[in-house]
This record gives structure tokens, C-alpha cells and sequence, in this order.
């Protein structure tokens, strides 16, 4: 297994470093066929959408580079091995609902690679709610009824729990009237409700919308949250199986590499790891791409994955849209925290808990069982209010406002900080959406804009988002590559 | 648009005709590349999972050989437009939770395509039920509440709705704890129940379990239903969501063509409609393949997606194992009637009914509104109670059972007397699941057996299950014929 420079560890006995093992690790980075001058096509960003991209192009025949600034695949999802133990530094929860996560999951072989994160057999059995009215413990099933009652009145914006203003979540502006609320916060449409909110419940739904969104009240767009509601069918349950109940045995990176390894098996991919891309040139029929350290690349097509946070970045001739510059310079909201911790007491396997609004750290739950026995708790926070990599002493602390834990381990990725997605899965600020989504999927000549951060299924933001996105991209640059009489791309 | 020879329509002043046109006919129905002697692979059957197949061949650059006995492609899903209405004849409904039916809509940009089959908005807006006990009207929300509380008794076979017995839906016997159940047969589990059933509960029950399996209820096995359930995340309302409520604008027909259009721009696909297989040697390293009007094909594979009930209709050298030869003689107990009724009144555009045990038909609801302003409404019997092309008065007999109605065209599909299908979707006898279904799924050298009726996901059964099949035979394929060194297929 490689190690990744990326993400941090934390023990008492060694300290904080830097560098986590992974299996998404790509050693040697660089593998390049010298035959082609000119290829089929160049996809930037080996994440869930450029390997999907990638994956789906070569083994269509085309002759494709993929080229990825980080040492690894993967992009925001990302997971490290420690000690047998598989810790998701990113994307983490799958479901068999997600449709192009789980049709590659049974395409792979991997169904039983999926396993519960919750299990509510050992002791401390407790949910513990830590507001500005003080601390509670409750069962399970008392923290399922609250958030799913609170939830609710957060969504039901048309007396049928949102279905009639999304009826169908891939296509969450099918009903025009969704476009009354496109302009709410997450505090607008909890000001819209409040009178008939407990205390308990505002709290749950915040910490809850906060979890999902990791920006803050006001800069997190409600209709983010409301096609989220949608994916998981207008149901709290529902929602909470798709989105933090499952996820794979292997870790993602096991999951990723797949997509790599069958890409590399068709004999048509050349890659570049370590390999900043700066320069995009379109302006000819030919595209050139140059990377920070000076080579220069040339394709038919280019499929560009680079995240909304980070666009900027790349020098674009012609220069991106003015929608797509401006949504790339507001930048989208999510700045979430997340952090791992080693836990020594077996018995905590089946807590979770909420500190909200006095911690830095909002919602805590058990998420595993390591090897050695002890338990894995993975915490979250938003609007990056918690540097772990710059203050362990204040990260453990905010661990502890949970309950009394002995930590032995942390581990994490600050995402905040990180130079190739300045931020965590998309989340819009409000109005952005109507604003931006349809600018930011359109191509630009030979140019195709991919990730999960515009995808147009229910699951944007999600792994989901990003296959579809990557699924979509390869099938357009197929078809123009492989019938070029009918559609020539330098005419588009 | 070609008019296929199946399929049967009836209007008071035309009688009964059969044929009915379809987007699915194949013209013309042959296509033979003669540059290769022997091929990669022969696809029996052109359903969705021979198409699937044929499809992902086709596009990974193997020379594929399609062959199916019908004059169109989608076997036990087809759509006849008939005055600018789609009647599905088969597998109807889809929803965004059947993971490889809906990344293939996503894929070809057909999410639009999916809309609503219910109505509740006109005004015979009711749902009739018609027992034992008497014919009531209810509302609509009475009658799910009626359906969800007795399917749950059914289905909670654990004190936790079945979530413990069968936690993941795509893995049936996860919990080997299921296993308990593999033998009862609906009759028994409403037995094991009865206690606690009113007389609406088991009518309601009945008619549903029935709806779905198309047999009876000694011979429909328990832990199909309780697999739907599970697919269905354990909620009445969530599998209505996914089997019933959501349907293709375009017909099932158009769905399918885009697979086989994507195969057919390969230029590696090529193919034999009205032909039938009789014989598949695989006695030697090349698989030989025989039709009943004596051509003769070679392939280095072979993909045979004939269903469980004509599966003993080929023979095959070596002959199907043994497990497979029982289960093919023992066949499944599908035998679901299909009718739609054009009704003259567009009012009934929201109305849903029961009529059982004293009808041939057991559910009936409006599925669409015709361009004449009509209301179409479909109808659902089991075990071949009615062979509505035999009989038109005693069909126009059943249909009218449910409510007074000016029926102006009948149109439908015998699937019992089918000779490709010997009936619908898979739905096993008690104890046929356990005993059967790995062996089913075995290949037996080069040749490959894929259908829905085995399919290893959540949806067996469904065209879901179907896709997914086809996915996998079509992958296995390819590895190994890409890869020739390291799998042989002739030593498997």
C-alpha cells in the first residue's frame, strides 16, 4: 500500500503527522504511451467523475490521459488503511438507491463489500443532545422521532412533505413553483417555521441541516436540503439509510481503484499523477493542455472534472463563461470538518450525539469497530471552524464536549485547506442554484465540464452525482469521437 | 413503426385482431456481418438482458450475434402505440430506486421520460373493493392505510418488518435466519397470521401478494414477496412507489431501442429476429448454435437469456445440470393476466379497485388519460384465469365487475400461451428459491445463462434485475475474451 501526503494522524504517543497509507495511492504516478501525438481525450481529475470518465473512454477505445494533481485517485473520497482499519477521509456512505454507485457495485462484484456503520448491540445505547437548554440523553429511537418530526416541518413547504414542488429529485425544477424558495437560506426557511418549533427542534434540524451542508445557517441554500429530502423519498428514515447508514468493508479507495484497474486493463489509458493542470486551450480545434511543470498534452476532447471551489485555478482560452466565472469566484459553502477518532471503550459502538451550538464539532456518532477492539467515531463540524492539523489540544477537546472519551487515535483531511477542492461535497449558497447550475454543464467547445458539483441527478454532491456526471461525459465524447461525420465538436 | 404479430387488440366495431404495432419491431428483422466465421459471442433472446448484453458486447469491440425468436426486441417488456397511447403488454413500471434501470435512463437522457401513472385529480376519485364481504368504496388514502397496515403484518416476520431477517435486499439470505421461510407458501404465512387479520386485511393482502406473483396462493412462494418488501425499504408506500406508480412516457419500446441502437452503431453487432434456438453445443472449445429453420452460428461464447419456463424448449450438449433441468421442468408459477380497457369516461382517470376471490380479475387501476380524452385503465388476474383472447364477453365481463364502464378497446398479451415466456416475471414455488437459484445461475463452460428470473440484485424479476444480468454476463464476457491467456474459457 502507498502512502498518500495527504491527511493527518494523531496519537498521544507520536504525535501529529502528516501522510496517510491508502490503497488509492497510484505508484508509479506516471505511466504515458508515446505512441499518440493527439489524443481521443484528456480528462483532468481522477475523482469518481474522472475516473468514470476515464474508465468509460478507454474501454470504449479511445485513447485517453488522465491526469490528477494528487497522488492518488479518488478526489474528495478517499480512504486510508490504518491498522487494518479502513477510515473514509471524504465521501464515505453509499446506498443501493444511489443508482450509479450501486449498479457499479454489482457490476464489481462488491455488494457484500456493503456493511452497516450503526450497531446498536453494546452498551452505551444512547443518543446524548447537547444544546444552548442543556445536555440529554435519549434512546435511538426518541433521537429518530425529534429529528424526523423537526425535519419534516423543515420540508413540508406544501402540505405534502414536498412532493408537489418536487415531485421527481433528478429533476428537482420540474415543478416551477420550487423556484419560490430558491432564494431561502437555511435560517429564512426556519424563520418561516419557527413558531411552531421547539426549542429541541430548531436545534435538531440545524445540527442536522449543518451536518449536510457544512456551510451555516445563512450561506446554506434550503433548496439544497429540499432535493435532498427528495432523494431520500420525503422521509427522515429514508433519508438517514441513503446517506450515513452504509458503506463498503474495502474503504472507497477499494471501490475507486476498480474503475482505475479496469481503465489500465484496456491498454488505452495513460496517466499523470502529481500533475497540475494550468492551462486549458480551446481556441483551436485541437485542444492543448499544459501543466504546471511545463508539459504540454493535445486531444480531441477534454473532459474537465475540476471541482466549482477550485476552478479558477486553471487558465481557460477562450475564458470560461461569465456564469461559470462567477459561480467559480462566489464558490459554494460547504467547509466541513471532519474528523476520526479511536475511541478505547468497545461499549461507545453504539452511541451518537449532537453538541450544538456551543462546540466546534456539531454531530458525533459511532461508525465502526477497529480490529483491536476499540471503537471508531467519526465527528463533524462546519464552516471550517476547527483547523485539527493546526490545534490538536482544541480538537480533542471538541471530541470530548461529546461525552468522556479516551481518544487514541485521530485521523482526518482538512478540506478547507485542501488546494485541489478548497471545500467538501457542493453546496449552494441561496439563489445560486437557479442562478448558475445550468451555466456551469455546459460545454465549451471541445471542452466538457464533469463533477458531482452540477451533476443533474437527485444525488448531486454525492458519489452518485459524480459517476453519473463522469457516465455522461464519456458517452457524449464517444459518440462525437466515433462518428465524426455526424457531429464535429470543433463546430459546437 | 413496424406491427408485431403478438399481442391482441378488440373494439366493438373492429372484433379481435391480433398484431399490434410496436417501435420494437425489427426491419428488416436480419442483419448478418459475414466477415467473421467465428464469432466472440451469440446472445440468445433480446429482452433486456440480451440487449444488455449484446449492447455492452457490441461496444467493447466483440463481434456479437443476437437471435431472438420474436419479431421484436424486449420479450417480456413491450409497448404497442395505438392511436398515440403506449399499452405496455409487459414490465411497466420503474423508478429511480431500480438502480440499472434508472443509471440507463439517466445514461441516454431519458429522466423526463418518467412520469406519473396516478391521477388523483378527476373525479371518480376512489378505490372499490370488492369481497367476500360485500363492495365498498374508499378513499384513496383509506385504502393505503387498509394495504400498508395488513402487507406489514405479513411481512413482519421479525418484530423489525423484516429489516432483520433480510437486511440488504440484493443478498436474500444475508441472514441465514430467512431461511426459515423458504418453504411457506403465501397460504401459509396468512396462516400463521391469521389471528390477527380482519377480513378486509387477507382480502387486501390476497390481492396484492397475488398482483404480484400471477399464481396462487398455494403455489406462490412466501420469500419472493418478502424480497420485494425488502427491496422496497420495508414500506408499503415505498414499494408502490417503486413497482406501480411511475412509468416511460416514450413506452417501454422506446427504452429498449436505445440499446439495441447503441449496439447496432458498434458496426459489431449483428442479428436474426423470427429466429428460434433449438440447439447449443458446447462440447467442444467453440459453442455451436442451431435454429429451427437449420442455420448453424459459431462463437467463442455464448449469453442464453431464454427464461426458466422455455428454458427446457433448447437442448443443450452437454445437457443443463441437473438442478437447472428441475427447475425448468418444475417451471415458475407466473401466469399473470394482462388487460387494458380504454374507458369511455375520462372521469375515471382516478380510480383504483379490488374485486376478489369472486372475479378473474383481482385489481384494476387507471393508468393514463389516451390523446381521445379517454381514461386507460389496466388490469391484473393471476394463474391464467382468463384467456382474454379466447374469450372477449367473459373479459368485458371481469373488467365491468369493478365498476360500471363504456369499455371502447381491449388490448393485451397472453403470456401463459407465449411460447418464448410460458408466462411472466419469475415468481417462485415455495422452496425453489433455496434449491434452485445458485445453480440457475451456473455457467456450464463457454455458455453463459443470464435472465431477470435469477438476476443476484434486489430486483430480481424486474426489468431492473434484467439489465443488471445482462451487465454481468456481458462483463464476464469480455474479461475473459480480452484477456485470453489468463482466462480460457474452454478449461472453465
Amino acid at each position: 500500500m502507498g502512502v498518500s501526503r495527504e491527511g493527518f494522524q494523531w496519537t498521544p504517543s507520536s504525535g501529529l503527522k502528516s501522510g496517510l497509507p491508502s490503497i488509492g495511492v497510484v505508484e508509479p504516478p506516471k505511466k504515458l504511451r508515446t505512441s499518440e501525438d493527439i489524443l481521443d481525450v484528456i480528462v483532468i481529475g481522477a475523482g469518481y467523475t474522472g475516473l468514470t470518465a476515464a474508465r468509460d473512454a478507454s474501454t470504449n477505445g479511445l485513447k485517453t490521459l488522465l491526469i490528477e494533481g494528487r497522488d492518488r485517485i479518488g478526489g474528495r473520497t478517499w480512504s486510508s488503511n490504518i491498522e487494518g482499519y479502513p477510515y473514509e477521509m471524504g465521501g464515505t456512505w453509499i446506498h443501493w438507491f444511489q443508482p450509479h454507485v450501486y449498479r457499479e457495485l454489482s457490476r464489481y462484484g462488491m455488494k457484500d463489500e456493503i456493511v452497516h456503520s450503526t450497531d446498536f448491540n453494546y452498551r452505551h445505547n444512547f443518543f446524548s443532545f447537547e444544546t444552548a437548554s442543556g445536555r440529554r440523553e435519549m434512546s435511538h429511537e426518541e433521537e429518530d422521532e425529534l429529528f424526523s418530526r423537526a425535519i419534516e416541518k423543515f420540508c413540508n413547504v406544501d402540505g405534502n412533505l414536498g412532493k408537489t414542488v418536487i415531485p421527481f429529485p433528478f429533476n428537482a425544477h420540474w415543478n416551477k413553483d420550487v423556484l419560490q424558495f430558491s432564494n431561502l437560506s437555511v435560517a429564512d426557511r426556519i424563520a418561516q417555521i419557527s413558531h411552531d418549533l421547539s426549542s429541541d427542534e430548531q436545534h435538531a434540524i440545524e445540527a442536522f441541516v449543518l451536518l449536510c451542508s457544512g456551510g451555516t445557517r445563512d450561506n446554506s441554500a434550503f433548496l439544497d436540503f429540499l432535493r435532498w429530502w427528495a432523494a431520500g423519498n420525503y422521509n427522515y428514515k429514508t433519508l438517514l439509510d441513503t446517506i450515513i447508514i452504509f458503506k463498503l468493508k474495502c474503504g472507497q479507495s477499494g471501490f475507486a481503484r476498480k474503475f482505475f484497474d479496469e481503465a489500465i486493463a484496456t491498454g488505452n489509458l495513460s496517466y499523470l499523477f502529481n500533475t497540475t493542470v494550468t492551462q486549458v486551450d480551446s481556441s483551436k480545434t485541437i485542444v492543448q493542455v499544459r501543466t504546471a511543470d511545463g508539459q504540454r498534452f493535445q486531444a480531441k476532447r477534454l473532459i474537465c472534472t475540476v471541482p466549482l471551489n477550485v476552478l479558477s485555478k486553471v487558465e481557460f482560452d477562450p475564458p470560461l463563461n461569465r456564469a461559470k466565472q462567477e459561480a467559480a469566484a462566489l464558490k459554494h459553502v460547504n467547509q466541513c470538518v471532519k474528523v476520526h477518532a479511536e475511541i478505547k471503550d468497545p461499549e461507545m459502538r453504539s452511541w451518537s450525539g449532537v453538541t450544538y451550538p456551543d462546540n466546534e464539532l456539531v454531530i458525533g456518532l459511532a461508525d465502526g469497530r477497529t480490529p483491536a477492539g476499540t471503537t471508531h467515531c467519526v465527528f463533524f463540524g462546519c464552516n471550517a471552524k476547527l483547523q485539527a492539523d493546526e490545534d490538536v489540544e482544541k480538537t480533542l477537546k471538541a471530541v470530548k464536549a461529546f461525552a468522556p472519551m479516551d481518544v487514541e487515535r485521530l485521523v482526518f483531511h482538512n478540506w478547507a485547506k485542501d488546494e485541489f477542492a478548497e471545500g467538501a461535497w457542493v453546496w449552494y449558497r441561496p439563489g445560486m442554484e437557479v442562478k448558475y447550475l445550468e451555466a456551469l454543464r455546459e460545454r465549451q467547445g471541445p471542452v466538457l465540464f464533469a463533477n458531482s458539483d452540477w451533476a443533474s441527478g437527485g444525488w448531486r454532491s454525492f458519489i452518485d452525482g459524480a459517476i453519473q456526471s463522469g457516465t455522461e461525459a464519456a458517452m457524449t465524447v464517444r459518440d462525437e469521437l466515433k462518428a465524426p461525420s455526424r457531429n464535429d465538436g470543433s463546430r459546437l
